[in-house]
């Protein structure tokens, strides 16, 4: 099966929107065996768009439309598929009722141009839109397969993963079901992660291993096909086992797991409370924690000391101290962490400092960082980063590298 | 002139990336009076991308080729598209030259394949990359244009703007130059913005006012022709000026501003100090305002007090103040900001406290936000916010709703 995801917006032409849906849905096939071999972006031009049905009808054997299914006079893709394909449309009674409802909900006044939207393809399946009005349609015409959803990524991304996935797999046959497992990792490049597994790498065909590089992370997907999730499973465990005995170190969880996430749900597991000291970072260690819904049984506070004025007479660090090694330096660091804690009188106390750039800080080049933990009743430890991104890059892995340093003290413990 | 754009690579097929060259090069197109008529991506395979050469060709005049130009087998760009338009490829004699010196620069081994990235459609405008190795190109053929570009968006995007545009004006022989001013908003919505000047956006050609919402501002992007910049600069400023006796109240910045780098502006400028208290923000507000580079003489730290107890044993918070008004209350917001400033012997103090969400607190619904602002030798003035995002998202507009209040008593006085 061949697919071709075609986005239909002017928007995306004006250059005013990225057009992600078209890699949430590539990436979403592909997991699921199916190939995509082209994407379009066509405007709201009735003409244009039949063009684009003409061409792509002839080379791909499933068309993923995204947008042009709202209300107003621009949404214009559902009213040309039909006249391409000499069908009709019909109104959905349930999709009618749940707009409705929407409507009462809000207190407004339903519109007659929002009827069209409840407006679905004769004979087609109707894929519900739990996030949104508009419903989203699948049809066959001659052995193409032609699946609408919504242009708003919140309202098409569960739309898609709900329903039109389920809807293509079914058209498939396929009975096998595919299941994956994310591992995460922080403190290892992309470049050495799969030089240190090639060998995995280029034995594996169930589960595949795939590297992937995101911005907050770089990840394992390890992907089985079988005929039962519990199957899937059985395939993928020894593989993790494997890759977690050469580069486990570097491993902070797996799934939707982030950072953060993990750090607090460690955290409130053993219901310790933590503070931090900020520098370089002013806040972010503790912003990217409170990110997090119910961390505030953990999360204590803490202060940003961004000057030496601040960190004598905020956290009482020795001058004498700061005389001797420096602001960016481990003896700072660790006082950061020692005396935030007892300041907050928390569990666990976080020191962050260092020269974030463009230009070099106390005497420290650009990109050198100190982190401090010091966990219950234990002395502070610290670590030394030297990084080589721009400002802004290096405050945020500075403040990402704490919280993976917090998560091996976490876990060891 | 109509364009489409070609990206070509597997990884967008896979869902591995996102498309941001189309968008970029969309953008640019728009603000040079350049339509763009479709977006397309094909993968690293040569039968296919010659299929979509032959289907462009005939409804484009100009085809903008994103990647495929590089070292490895991979990158068949460059050997389709001179296969499909019957020419040649001659290696160009500046670019292996600059391939050369990037080897000997880096003290690596330049390996035979590397040449390939010095070879040019035969008659090519070459275009130089300032920020990597392969070269771009741009040739005519049967009154269709060809132009071809890197992949990666850092060499890209220097390259369109510096190189590519030029080219593309040049042969449509424009002797106008275009000068666009962005007016960025914040408080506003994008659709009452709209409501509020609709007059003049309906009056207005020369120059264009065009809304655009992106997620830290709306702004606004006027945009004139004229003969040269300054008579285009005196088209913009009449409809500048009528704007803002409508929405001004709005208005936080021009051009390249954000919320924190005009902050930070007016604070480095004054010379003022600044210390923040924040509970649902947890340090955003601070990290925002540190992103700035120079801010260290303004920003002196501050508090992050994320439950009741630190608000009263680290700022002095009057229990009987929380016990009355609770923590989500103007009296709260205005006292964390007070003492923060005494606390710190800041010029200014800044109080942030809500509930985030998902849940209420304090028995104050999510969403509830309350600002203080303590300026030198003033009473603290507050604001409260109503906000209708998820957690983070009110965070975040939180800390930037703070940073817009600043702005607009520091701009004040």
């Amino acid at each position: 099966m061949k697919a071709e995801i075609i986005a239909v917006g002017s928007e995306l032409l004006l250059g005013q929107i990225t057009n992600t849906n078209a890699k949430f849905i590539s990436a979403k096939l592909a997991e699921n065996g199916i190939d995509v071999h082209y994407q379009t972006v066509v405007g709201d031009n009735p003409a244009r768009l039949d063009e684009v049905l003409e061409i792509a009808k002839k080379r791909a054997d499933v068309l993923i439309f995204t947008g042009g299914l709202g209300p107003t006079k621009d949404d214009m893709t559902k009213e040309t598929i039909v006249k391409h394909l000499g069908t009709t449309l019909v109104s959905d009674d349930e999709a009618l009722l749940y707009i409705q409802q929407y409507f009462e909900r809000s207190g407004r006044e339903m519109t007659e141009n929002n009827k069209k939207q409840a407006l679905v393809f004769k004979g087609a399946t109707v894929l519900p839109n739990r996030k949104g009005m508009a419903p989203g349609m699948a049809v066959e015409k001659d052995g193409v397969r032609y699946v609408l959803l919504p242009g708003p990524p919140h309202e098409m991304e569960p739309m898609f993963i709900d329903e039109a996935i389920p809807y293509l797999l079914g058209v498939l046959g396929k009975i096998e079901v595919i299941t994956s497992r994310v591992l995460k990792f922080y403190g290892i490049g992309e470049a050495e992660l799969e030089y240190r597994i090639q060998p995995i790498l280029e034995r594996q065909t169930n589960p595949t291993v795939a590297p992937l590089a995101t911005s907050d992370a770089v990840t394992l997907r390890l992907t089985a096909k079988a005929e039962s999730i519990d199957e899937a499973l059985k395939l993928i465990a020894p593989v993790e086992e494997e890759i977690r005995s050469i580069v486990g170190e570097y491993i902070f969880g797996t799934d939707e797991d982030t950072l953060a996430s993990k750090a607090a749900d460690l955290l409130i597991g053993k219901g310790w409370t933590i503070s931090a000291a900020e520098s370089l970072t002013a806040g972010l260690f503790m912003a990217e924690l409170a990110g997090e819904s119910g961390i505030s049984s953990s999360l204590e506070g803490g202060v940003v000391v961004y000057n030496e004025r601040t960190k004598t007479e905020q956290l009482g660090i020795d001058t004498d101290l700061l005389d001797e090694f420096g602001v960016v330096s481990a003896e700072c660091a660790a006082a950061l962490a020692a005396n935030v804690k007892r300041k907050f009188g928390t569990d666990i106390g976080v020191g962050l400092t260092g020269a974030a750039g463009p230009d070099p800080h106390d005497g420290k080049p650009s990109g050198t960082v100190w982190i401090g933990i010091a966990m219950k009743d234990m002395e502070p430890e610290t670590y030394k980063l030297l990084l080589s991104g721009s400002r802004n890059v290096n405050r945020l892995r500075a403040a990402r590298f704490a919280l993976f340093y917090l998560i091996k003290h976490l876990t060891e413990r």
